[in-house]
């Protein structure tokens, strides 16, 4: 253990910094996120969103005996010996109407036509399937025997009362949202969306809408950042393009951090931008890290201004993409509260050799055709990578790649 | 080829049709399912939405040639001699400015300082990272030699004029909408989202947010379908609950499929509400399918009325929620256009062994634990089994289950 594990992460005043392995920055980042606070919503909209409270079943559910089949509510002592050769004869009372109670009560030698969720009447003890019965006026023929509870549903079988249900930080699920319904809770109480402010600088960037001069660019990150935000629960706020100067950025960051939870800073691609807004956060508050040892992605700052953390992503948007997706996304469940992001993953073999060319932790895009796994290749800038591929593999620092036919898991994006 | 295939689904007066394999069922969900109109949108909406029109390159992007490091821009012949022990000496003639064209040229003997994405001076071949430099005044020392248009991005590289980036019926994800930014496309046309309208049928409901008294459960199906169809990109709409009249239930479907693209119902749980919902479709309509050979599920209708597809679900909210993910789910991405669906599945070994009771396909909910599924025991019909669950694995029909420790593919839900 380093110093630093107990002691939390320390500030300098210098801004060059060792890189950290990627686990180092994912702890950083979510050791310096704070939970939003709770809003009461009702659960149509709960989809995605973090419970802040843990769900527990107020009463039995269903709260009382169901039939779990289309048949007969019998007594089980009445139909041990029928079969098929030699069915047993019940007498029908009736039949079990849905949503209401029956008034009568099954007696030995009787039974009830009983729907599939019906109410199991008084007196009866387990449900004949319809399909090892025969009807004959008012008599029944029972042509199988039962065991004792067959075909119900327990009153407290589904759950409970004060089972726990979900705990707190249970990401909700549309299925989630069904569970709710079934045991009353139409409002639920959940983490606010954290709201995350964007700011892109680059003296090179026009807008998106813009025709691009020689020597411009579009300006793609807020983009990026925005729509990856806002599928991860966020609600995205940008704050324009900062183009050159050093006091506006040093104000817009300043400004978003007492409007936002977090705020995110997408650097220009050269290193003196990057250099500048980490010297900026620094001035401003502390900065963590400033490199992570992975490429794409290296050139990555984390910090904060008045307990607010502020990441400083690349300039290539395939690179921010990159780091949205291994780091970013921690910042962001962190915010909402969620111990553990889900990712999707699949193993599968590659197609082809891939190399890894540095020490660092090398992150190489794949498209998935078939049973394969390819590299997508160019330059890890390019943002056609991002078009092209459906995940990212791994090679570990110090690997020298993959081959043809290895198995590797892909990271699904 | 069944006649079928060619004529497409025969509807009939009678509503007791053989049981379809899923494969069927899904294939005629498909085919009776017209896609929705398009509109045209801020690409800062487009996450989720499929596209309707192919996206293509208007122009070379990045659209001139862009400098991959930070270093210095200089002509290859100048420097093929160079290394770390005998350096070629270059005249610096300044440095790129990002955003803009030097006007200055390269000429042999000479370089320029570039940052990374600077835009390469006329003359200038390649980019020597500074890494393999020395600068003395103006004099800058080159120790490594390059090749012709090492570490440039080409004026097309990322994407070239009239390159297809994405085809109709992609589904846009955030990376995809950075990758519509750059090309400066900034207004996407997609599909609508479709409308679905959504009733449930059931003499035993009560509202969620009500007090069921014995006998009465409360409505989940709605949440469910609610939650689920806007997760998949569609409009939801409630048409209510219909409790026991046959007019209201006929008049209530009818209306729905004249204000939406889909309707789904979900019966009760009963086998004769079920019938209800048949003979209504197709009353109204035609059905093509009652009764899915899948377990549990297999009550599902499939029909229509005036051209709008219209699916019976199965009253059991557990149920439901499959029929959901296997049929419902093609019917959503159909109606958007979306040639497939992409689900998440998973690899991993059984925990215990498992037995399919029926020679119907068997869908089985798992928890993922670890490296390993375990079956959630439980009947199909419990909310339980879904709240616990990570996903399904899927045993064939005739199969007769799996050993503990085989390999089984987790759809994850």
């Amino acid at each position: 253990m380093s110093k630093s594990e107990n002691s939390g992460p320390n500030a300098s005043s210098e801004y060059y910094f060792d890189v950290v392995p990627i686990e180092e920055a994912v702890r950083i980042v979510r050791s310096i996120s704070h939970q939003t606070g709770t809003e009461t919503i009702p659960i149509d909209d709960g989809d995605g969103r973090t419970l802040s409270e843990p769900v527990v079943a107020l009463t039995d559910i269903p709260g009382f005996e169901r039939s779990w089949r289309d048949g007969y509510a019998v007594i089980t002592d009445d139909i041990h010996s029928a079969s098929e050769s030699s069915p047993i004869n019940l007498s029908c009372l009736g039949a079990v109407r849905m949503g209401t109670p029956s008034d009568l009560t099954v007696t030995p030698g009787t039974c009830m036509y009983i729907p599939t969720g019906g109410q199991i009447p008084a007196g009866a003890d387990a449900v004949v399937m319809v399909e090892y019965t025969e009807r004959l006026g008012n008599t029944i023929l029972i042509k199988k025997p039962t065991i004792v509870g067959e075909n119900i549903i327990r009153r407290d079988e589904d759950f409970k009362a004060s089972d726990l249900i979900y705990p707190v930080g249970w990401i909700l699920r549309p299925q989630d949202i069904g569970v709710l319904a079934s045991i009353g809770k139409t409002q639920i109480t959940v983490r606010k969306k954290p709201v995350i402010g964007i700011i892109s600088t680059g003296v090179e960037l026009v807008p998106a809408e813009a025709i691009p001069r020689p020597g411009e660019v579009r300006e793609v990150n807020s983009y990026l950042i925005t729509v990856f935000s806002r599928r991860q629960g966020a609600i995205p706020v940008r704050y324009g393009i900062i183009r050159d100067n050093p006091d506006e950025l040093r104000e817009t960051i300043s400004r978003a951090t007492r409007e936002c939870d977090a705020v995110v800073v997408s650097g220009g691609s050269s290193k003196d931008r990057n250099d500048i807004t980490a010297k900026t956060i620094g001035e401003l508050g502390e900065v963590f890290v400033h490199g992570i040892s992975i490429a794409p992605g290296k050139p990555t700052i984390i910090g904060k201004i008045q307990d607010v953390p502020v990441i400083g992503l690349p300039g290539h948007p395939a690179s921010t993409f990159m780091v949205l997706s291994l780091v970013v996304i921690h910042l962001l469940q962190a915010l909402k509260g969620s111990p553990c992001q889900k990712t999707y993953k699949q193993k599968i073999r590659m197609a082809t050799s891939v190399q890894s060319e540095q020490g660092r932790e090398h992150y190489l895009r794949v498209r998935i055709e078939g049973d394969y796994a390819t590299p997508v290749l160019g330059k890890s800038g390019l943002m056609n990578t991002l078009a092209w591929s459906d995940g990212i593999i791994r090679i570990p620092a110090g690997d020298e790649g993959y081959e043809a036919g290895d198995e590797v898991e892909v990271m699904l994006w």
